[in-house]
């Protein structure tokens, strides 16, 4: 689920923007009569979308634009290896969880073997939001406290409890009472040597706080490459102090792998891997099914043991469908097959070198960090560390028009997101450089 | 989302319950293994399913069964017109609603097609439970206030919100503070001869104390047949003075449609066009895509706008996505172009009558009720009207033996609700009745 500032720093479309184009007009009327004030387009001028295939999508006039925005589709636009398992088991069963059905066992087991020992059971939900709204549950029941513990600009969900951890996506940044926020570990701008010990220290003060106020420790919930905070995962070992004074405490680490899951990060199938923490639930959606709504929580027993136990059980009616499984054993063996954690981790590499090429004097690029193909990039006053909003947003319209999407990230919105499908290309990366070369040199000053 | 009620009556089964059929054996373990403690399956002796068709789905050994319970697949199992549009769907385009995206639109204006001029605006989500939970939100951003009513048996999601306002989901049945609960109106036990008048005055009666306790009336939450709390929706108008009363009130009335909408109860798309009442909001989900998980609510733009206007949007990561468009689309077209409205009804009536005709001296079916395919049959101790949950266990576990598939519902267990896709035929109709006769008279008591 995209953070609220992804939204802003694309520049939410505003009626009446657009006007020479009959059929993108037409489109947008038909979107407003339905969608109403509830709509939310990317780009002044948003984009009529008609295929996609690979890192690349196509608009209705079949323009093509290298997506370096969207991480639902890992294993590439319209991959045919879902596609075929999805419309196979379509024929012939979708049902629920209530009966036995081998796919969604065959699923379960191959997700599970992505998992230390520990980590042996499956929850299956239909969105990131489901799964982060379920994990809260589960750790109040496990913990018999509710205190919580999120990052400043934290995104973790769409529902009325999730949204309530999801300061980030609430335009005053507010949290309930039993609500912590800490800063996220941000070690460029702050110029923080240590910026683990810090993060650990401020969660430190907020597990006291949370006991102080009578609420206790539930959990910590990390996206775990900090992602709507603005992409933070170095070095490594980043959140492993934080994450012991949280278990320490008795409280539990949830790792949210919504965003960096499913290999993204080059460095596993999950971002904690890059932290040395051993989490005690881990929530994923997005890139899961490729596009097919599911999610999924993976825990230890006990703590199912104990959640089942206090209650009448949880049921999801389209959780754990057998075609959620279908596209799911696809997309697992398409990363393993296709290697496509070790080509995110070669071109994430590749992306941040080339990037980093393009700092030096005059240039808007402050910072270049990231683990595989997750990637921020902080746009910065040229000579200086501040947040040049203005400068990312032009940067982001200036791709664009070059036939490149990315999005921007943090509290300033200044932090180019980049994520694209896992199957991208030294040719896509190559395309991307030279378009930021001569849009970032143009918003750049003279040396 | 089927309700606790349900999976209670439906016997779950225990471990070790099953040990003579190696493949079950199998597969028991291995859902355990990954599953846990949250897994919840039917019947003491678990199906293992391995495909389906129409209104009937076939065990790993290839026995059928006919199914009277699931409301998902309402134009019938592995419906190709479903497999096909996603399928085809799934290799063009899969993306977000932050793009325009025709096929999207398609389904938005022929879904919104279905309602009164003033229900205009659409939110696509994944699940019921989603749907609910945002549309309380909508509903507290709208009156400024938070107040809800619910049934005392109802059902309404499995979010933390939505499983606040489901005491049928909760094994205290207990709800916080700002939530009340009412009865829902039953006629046939308390021989209420004007339940609709009595469910009014229990709602006003709850609006008024949550205006004393200061939390004020923001909507009144109904499944529009009463589907957990034993499946009610007579006399026509039932529920028009209690809609009256939160609407004068300043609240809204939020028609919670997952169960029986798209046709089900024949009598128009929705359940409450049975009721004389203009919903507020209107929220969707199980049928709506013949299993693929989609959901959404339909609401007057005004209550669109001023949600949108407090917060920072809402978006939805896989809602409104293209195969939901293109599953939603083949969906309706279905119903409409196979007439399964009409089947529900004439099927509906027919089925009523095959099951009033097993009534009389001795006989265990007290009441028989519903509308179209969302029947309600009461299992009453012969002679009375006392809820008989043992004979309604005993006759769900004898008719799944012969291969028929009905779940129960209501707070005492003993209510059937027979609820198959809407492509039933009078050849199923006649194999259902035939071997309820059988089991039924099994368990009434000679004359």
């Amino acid at each position: 689920m995209p953070e609220i500032s992804e939204v802003m720093e694309l520049n939410r479309y505003r009626e009446g923007e657009v006007t020479d184009d009959p059929g993108l007009v037409r489109a947008l009327a038909r979107r407003k009569a339905s969608f109403g004030a509830a709509s939310v387009l990317f780009y002044d001028r948003p984009i009529r979308m008609a295929r996609a295939e690979g890192a690349w999508m196509y608009d209705a006039e079949d323009r093509p634009y290298l997506d370096l925005y969207n991480n639902v589709p890992c294993i590439g636009h319209s991959h045919p290896a879902v596609a075929e398992a999805i419309a196979r088991q379509a024929g012939v069963l979708n049902t629920n969880t209530r009966y036995l059905v081998d796919i969604v066992h065959d699923y379960a087991e191959r997700l599970l073997s992505e998992f230390p020992g520990d980590l042996s059971n499956v929850v299956l939900t239909c969105t990131g939001s489901e799964s982060n709204d379920l994990a809260l549950r589960m750790a109040e029941a496990m913990t018999g406290r509710r205190g919580v513990i999120v990052t400043e600009f934290a995104y973790h969900g769409n529902s009325a409890s999730t949204t309530a951890i999801s300061p980030g996506s609430r335009p005053d940044r507010s949290v309930p009472d039993h609500i912590r926020t800490v800063p996220p570990p941000e070690a460029f701008r702050s110029g923080d040597a240590d910026p683990g010990a810090t993060f650990a220290g401020a969660v430190r003060a907020a597990i006291a706080d949370l006991e102080a106020a009578g609420h206790g420790i539930s959990c910590l919930v990390v996206d775990t490459i900090f992602s709507s905070d603005g992409v933070y995962c170095a070095p490594p070992g980043l959140i492993a102090a934080a994450v012991a004074a949280v278990q320490d405490a008795g409280g539990l680490f949830i790792a949210d792998e919504v965003q960096p899951g499913f290999g993204r990060t080059g460095t596993g199938m999950w971002g904690y891997k890059m932290h040395a923490v051993r989490p005690d639930m881990v929530t994923m959606g997005k890139p899961m099914g490729n596009g097919f709504p599911m999610s999924g929580i993976v825990a230890r027993p006990d703590i199912v043991d104990r959640f089942s136990a206090q209650g009448s059980g949880y049921f999801n009616t389209f959780g754990g469908n057998p075609l959620a499984a279908a596209a799911g054993l696809a997309v697992l063996e398409t990363i393993h097959g296709e290697g496509l954690m070790e080509n995110a981790r070669a071109m994430g590499e590749h992306l941040r070198a080339g990037l980093r090429g393009l700092q030096g004097e005059g240039s808007i690029i402050g910072d270049v960090r990231g683990a595989g193909l997750f990637i921020g990039v902080e746009i910065s006053v040229p000579g200086t560390r501040e947040p040049d909003a203005a400068a990312a947003s032009a940067l982001i319209n200036g791709l664009r028009s070059r036939g490149v999407m990315v999005g921007a990230t943090g509290p300033y919105g200044n932090v180019l997101k980049i994520r694209p499908p896992l199957c991208f290309t030294a040719s896509d990366a190559a395309f991307f450089l030279s378009a930021t070369e001569e849009v970032a040199g143009s918003l750049g000053k003279a040396a």
